[in-house]
């Protein structure tokens, strides 16, 4: 499989997650309890890998699969950072508006360049560090609030401490991926196995959470186990379904190319989740988004063209770089 | 004299003449009739143009000077395409707002590159070009209408005319500029010989515009020569040598270097503006403002920077390229 393929497809599910999410709520609300979902999800994607992973050892070349305790230990690690993470997030909403939130968001497109960076000591040229930058650029012009929108708030005014959260947040989150790919990469061991342990522990940390707001409610509305499928329809399972591809998809991604392909996918899915609102939500389109997807797209363009598609003149004419030195006095007269 | 000086000079220049120009304005209007700073500035910049070319007529080496009236017909050209481009511009504004005029008209940037490209036969690099469609998208976005403010037009609403006429007017300011620069290269002729042609037939046609209004008018407020430098004060002067300085700084970049780089002179000196306005006239910082620096900033990078100083990968690791194509199973195993 090429990873642009993948990517694509992850481009489509991770668009279509917000649409229907969308279309699962009725009245504004949900009818079933949200925190369900990724539990569901997790289950549907241990239970699709240890399929395969049963597949796999039934072949003749069994898949190689590393199972001593020191190497297991680290993939909880991703679930742990993204459970630290949810709590930064909440604690940065405490200091900031959610259109505020949502911008900084964009901010870890930087943070998996760095990480990406230092952590996995991948190098990048100067075009591709312009194109990642570019690329959180466009995601935030096209989340610009237009003239006319009902609230208003100002991006500049929230107390420092939410800044700092953002930030924290931003790099929590780039860590997760970062740290993702490197489990996946360190070894050869079969993706299907890789996914068994990241998903167990993926699941019993989502079960842990359902568990604490059980909790939390007192149990006043059950065991959540019980009320497990509560108000599911046909839209949410899609919901479920949809977000455990986009899961394993993600994981494939981690192995076979790198967190910077997701990131494109996934701020890609962005766009068009906004462009389909535009049709199916009767969403105004503004003229942020237009600029946004503009520059999202002479992003990708940057970062994956072949470099001397990029910079070659065409044909023999040489006149293009004179620009870059001051044009001399014999130039001036055969123009 | 280097092409970046210069440029540098016209940015700082243009700039300070948006903020001369509000400075030069009482209670919110102008005590002296505008259209007489256009005419002075072209009677300014012909006096020094006049000047420089009899100190270098009286130079041992007399400057080239084609006197020819095959050559001087062509010099009231540029003039004659800035005539049609404002009644164009007249017509286009009885069918868009002026917000909707001003984000148009950045228009004319991409305009430029490709009559550049037709017109002069420059040959530009693919990226050259995403910089140049950047430059347009990020003078754009730091226009685009912030949460908020009062007035709430609809881009998307005008009638189909305005944006035709838009589109027109973007190719007669492009079409002047390149003309103007064809003119100053196509001999080496003195540039200060060139100038003074050019700015005799620019004040004749000021004169003339000066005289319809006149006549518009019913000569009720008299002929223009008798209220020339009424309601003149020192910084009324200042806006027409201003004015003059920044048009003699263009014939020179016309000469020496190029359309592109009086482009990206032009709209780092709007940026520069709207910077010095949020300090001066206590505009408010936007987002939109922050995120159109950023995307010109890369843009002026892309365009000028060295190719080999923006895709080569930093060191002897290899790493990156392979986001190019499918990452390998031999790779797999050594990350």
């Amino acid at each position: 499989m090429q990873w642009y393929f993948v990517a694509t497809l992850l481009t489509i599910l991770t668009s279509s997650q917000g649409i229907l999410t969308t279309l699962s709520q009725s009245n504004g609300g949900y009818k079933y309890d949200y925190a369900t979902v990724p539990f569901l999800a997790e289950v549907f994607k241990l239970v699709v890998s240890s399929i395969l992973l049963w597949r796999e050892l039934r072949m003749p070349s069994s898949p190689k699969m590393t199972t001593e305790w020191r190497s297991v230990r680290l993939f909880p690690i991703p679930s742990i950072i993204y459970l630290v993470h949810n709590n930064v997030q909440f604690a940065t909403l405490t200091y900031v508006d959610t259109s505020t939130y949502q911008i900084m968001g964009n901010l870890k497109i930087v943070t998996t360049g760095i990480l990406f960076r230092l952590f996995l000591r991948r190098r990048l040229s100067m075009l591709q560090w312009m194109a990642i930058v570019l690329l959180a650029v466009g995601t935030t012009t096209s989340q610009v609030k237009g003239c006319g929108e009902a609230l208003c708030d100002s991006l500049f005014a929230a107390p420092i401490q939410g800044y700092l959260l953002g930030v924290l947040s931003a790099c929590l989150s780039a860590l997760a991926g970062v740290y993702t790919e490197f489990l996946m990469k360190k070894n050869n061991d079969s993706l299907y196995w890789q996914n068994v342990q990241l998903y167990t522990f993926g699941a019993i940390f989502n079960m842990f959470r359902l568990l604490l707001d059980d909790f939390r409610g007192g149990f006043e509305k059950g065991p959540w186990w019980q009320r497990l499928f509560d108000g599911y329809n046909i839209t949410t399972w899609m919901v479920v379904f949809n977000l455990g591809s986009t899961g394993l998809l993600v994981s494939w991604l981690m192995k076979y190319a790198d967190n910077i392909i997701k990131v494109y996918s996934t701020s890609m899915a962005m766009l068009l989740t906004m462009v389909l609102s535009v049709y199916l939500f009767n969403f105004k389109p503004t003229l942020q988004l237009f600029l946004g997807i503009i520059i999202c797209m002479m992003s990708l363009h940057m970062y994956f063209a072949p470099p001397g598609m990029l910079v070659d003149i065409p044909s023999t004419a040489k006149a293009a770089p004179d620009s870059l030195r001051e044009v001399s006095v014999e130039r001036r007269t055969d123009s």
